[in-house]
């Protein structure tokens, strides 16, 4: 039988299963809604049933060897419990890994979904080679996974990988956080509204001038980035210029090979990565012999379900 | 016979070896000038030399297990190479570890001086039990080290640790790297002098009115800092809360447990270390439970020969 490995993506509105094989080719899918609010138990029980029915349709020339979960939270990844999360709420030290290994009788590796997609992104998307890298998710706030010598890296007590609070301005914008200067308070949602808020005055023709800026989403002004409104233009430059200030200081303290950007905002890629690669390329030390590429996350939806595959790959 | 372990400190004008045993006792040492314009082979003899009068005067009983060097410099420590160094004028892509090996007839490891003063202090000094730990020395510059899982961290090509170009305020004052903001800017011994020359206006009745702020020492600072003096003190005070925003990033990014604080300023540390202290703990998240204490180094002058010796111990 040939060995196949199941990766589970456990969103606040969404599961994902998938049996994927060590080629990174997906045999099997399922998605369904999370219904959090219903409890552990029920959860648990809709994951198992996706993984049996994904089981059962690869068929029987497969057996699964382990499986992987990346869920958004606090996550004690040598025990496999979810700590804390906020997307669910009342969930506090559960022990997923145990719970399903229980079930599924194969090994269970769980982790926090950043590392998951950054560990996915190196094992089969943009970052494949590169086992030094940090991924990005760009998003309301700024997630990050690290990868070190090819594996996640969780620093000392699994809290490693806070990237967003790097501070990059002592003196700067407030954060959600209630720091002054952090990565977030300048390419996260919020940080981004606020940019465009700040300039309006500037830019009276703007087509933005006409948006409600309480609501509009940076999607929205990307879309008139594209269209060639440069109030929209120059906020998404600032945004790759701070996120690129952040990239210098992970690329000089860890001397990663490698920054992939992923999420929302990170659709407006283009914009965003050619400032961040300008402002990184001045601020990076020793850095002309292997220059750090930032390049787009290339997994997109199936990142997390990749990379929950490629954690039971790592632990088998 | 009993095992032991030779520590070499190459520095730019003083040699230092010692033998010492794995449970940190030192047996023997040798100390003398480096004359490093006499060239590459006359300095690896003299090296050897000292390896073999130590190896001698510590007996018959004893059998070096393995040697170790650390240099201040740019090094390949897979290939025991000193790539280039400051205070070696000419010397590039010196094959130091085959040297010494072929004459020592021990695997000799070759690191640069801020890796092996770290993992010194994590294997017999102020890092004891912290295998994820971070050491500073404040010096002209800011060199640092980092130990992550017990090892020292070399990021992918070696270029890891510059912890002392870590951007805190991106509009700051201009480093002697040439961008801005960087934690050296702060808190090297220019950064230092730069804040007293800004401040002396604002306290006239200071003792560092009197003084020659181009070639006045940071020790001199401190003395005045320790006898009352309020812009001194102001002064410690702001290297130490900058200093602190830098170790908040490393703290955030990479979930350290504690900090070491060396090197010739470091001896200010009761100010520099109290508010490095206060702004780490608001900078720091996910710290309530594990807080990150910032304690100063304990092997002062000989981390060295310890670290390497560490180095000699970690390799066999």
């Amino acid at each position: 039988m040939k060995k196949v490995f199941c990766g589970i993506d456990l969103g606040g509105t969404t599961i994902d299963v998938g049996i994927i094989a060590e080629d990174g080719v997906i045999l099997s899918t399922e998605k369904m809604p999370s219904f959090v609010e219903r409890g552990v138990d029920d959860v648990v029980g809709r994951i198992v049933n996706a993984v049996l029915a994904c089981g059962k349709s690869v068929g029987t020339a497969f057996s699964i060897a382990g499986a992987g979960i990346g869920v958004a939270g606090l996550v004690d990844n040598q025990n496999g419990v979810l700590r804390e999360a906020t997307n669910f709420p009342g969930w506090i030290n559960v022990p997923l890994g145990a719970k399903l290994q229980d079930v599924l009788k194969v090994s269970v590796t769980v982790d926090n979904d950043a590392n998951v997609a950054a560990l996915g992104e190196y094992v089969f998307g943009a970052g494949r080679g590169y086992p030094y890298l940090m991924m990005v998710t760009l998003g309301t706030g700024v997630g990050a996974g690290l990868i070190i010598n090819g594996e996640i890296y969780h620093g000392a007590y699994g809290a490693a990988g806070e990237f967003g609070h790097i501070t990059i301005d002592k003196n700067g914008p407030l954060c959600a956080c209630g720091r002054r200067g952090c990565v977030e308070a300048y390419v996260g949602t919020s940080g981004i509204l606020r940019t465009v808020k700040e300039r309006l005055p500037a830019f009276p023709k703007s087509r933005l001038a006409a948006v409600d800026v309480e609501t509009v989403m940076p999607k929205d002004i990307y879309r008139e980035a594209m269209a060639g409104d440069e109030l929209a233009r120059s906020v998404f430059f600032d945004v790759g210029d701070n996120l690129g200030y952040g990239l210098g200081n992970v690329v000089n303290l860890l001397n990663v090979q490698r920054i992939i950007l992923g999420g929302g905002v990170a659709a407006a890629g283009d914009f965003i990565i050619k400032s961040a690669q300008k402002r990184l390329d001045m601020m990076s030390l020793n850095n002309s012999e292997t220059p750090v590429k930032i390049v787009p996350a290339e997994l997109a939806e199936k990142a997390g379900i990749f990379g929950a595959a490629s954690l039971a790959m790592a632990n088998l």
